[in-house]
């Protein structure tokens, strides 16, 4: 395959539950790609992190995602925390998941304003996340 | 690049909260494309809203959504609300998210019976609100 | 068309609300397109199913999807629940979505140890649910 087409984003993370903007990295792989249109699928590998497209003006609206979270899947109370402790990390990203495609327009993603990219980890600290990104040009 | 493989839906909103579908509009786009088997992609740019494929049969899924999310994500408690009183709008939207990715098949939307396409408005009204359809032929 | 580019999974569920696990049968359509590279789109037709990619050690996160979205959005409280009875599984469908995106690399799922794929029945048992599967080939 053209090896410009696909590429693995690592990422580490220094909390248990946080937002990684990745947006920047992402624009670099579809740069690189030297695609003009098309689409650019994001996928975050691990059971226990996800995708949002959020806003990013500042860190508000992130830490807002963690405690709406929190409040609607609180932990420890979950069938699966009897083996790993992170029963809450697995809905949450359950809920949240893995993949978001955005359009490719003129070399550039098809974001508006405020809209990033963000992982979302939800059982870290972790030294390395996978996010899988796939460009598909215009045919 | 091919000006029938994508085309930007452009839409109004007349509430705050408010599904609207945009079926009709995202059939015309795979019918004008002349693609028979294939995706279309569909993105709502903009951080307060969000794509949903749900029932239409009447409006009262699209009540019941809007209800479901008022209880879970209530308004003015946010920390972004500080600065835009929309914090509930930007979970909302991050929540449900802004992409769908649907088959086409013999050159319709490969939509089961009661499956529609909703732009999901979460800050409106908005004079103006951007869904990017992205057409993929199959290769 | 390629006949071997989209192949629809036909599943029948047992219970008013279960996770079933499809990555194998995904993986056979992936297989048997030859593609090495490239993506699968993976969309349930249907207004009351599901696609959530999640863990599979054991049937304990399942069990937890369930009771949270049952915790989530209960029964018999909806404006839709007047025509069908099935308001809540409308809501919990249109919450987690119908599609995910997953990269095939060498001719596998780009899915993480413990990420498989799952259809999530919200108003069963039926007979036949349809899971449409595409592949896109690395241009």
């Amino acid at each position: 395959m053209n090896p410009l087409m696909r590429r693995t984003i690592e990422i580490a993370t220094d909390k248990r539950e946080t937002l990684v903007d990745i947006t920047r990295e992402v624009q670099t792989v579809v740069s690189d790609s030297g695609i003009e249109n098309g689409l650019v699928s994001v996928y975050a590998q691990g059971a226990t992190g996800a995708i949002m497209i959020q806003e990013n003006w500042d860190d508000s609206v992130q830490i807002d995602v963690i405690n709406l979270l929190r409040q609607m899947i609180p932990r420890g109370v979950w069938l699966h925390d009897r083996q790993d402790g992170n029963g809450d990390a697995h809905l949450k990203a359950g809920l949240i998941g893995p993949s978001e495609t955005i359009p490719i327009i003129a070399a550039r993603l098809g974001l508006s304003q405020w809209q990033n990219i963000f992982f979302c980890e939800f059982d870290g600290p972790r030294r390395r996340r996978n996010i899988v990104c796939s460009i598909i040009a215009d045919s």
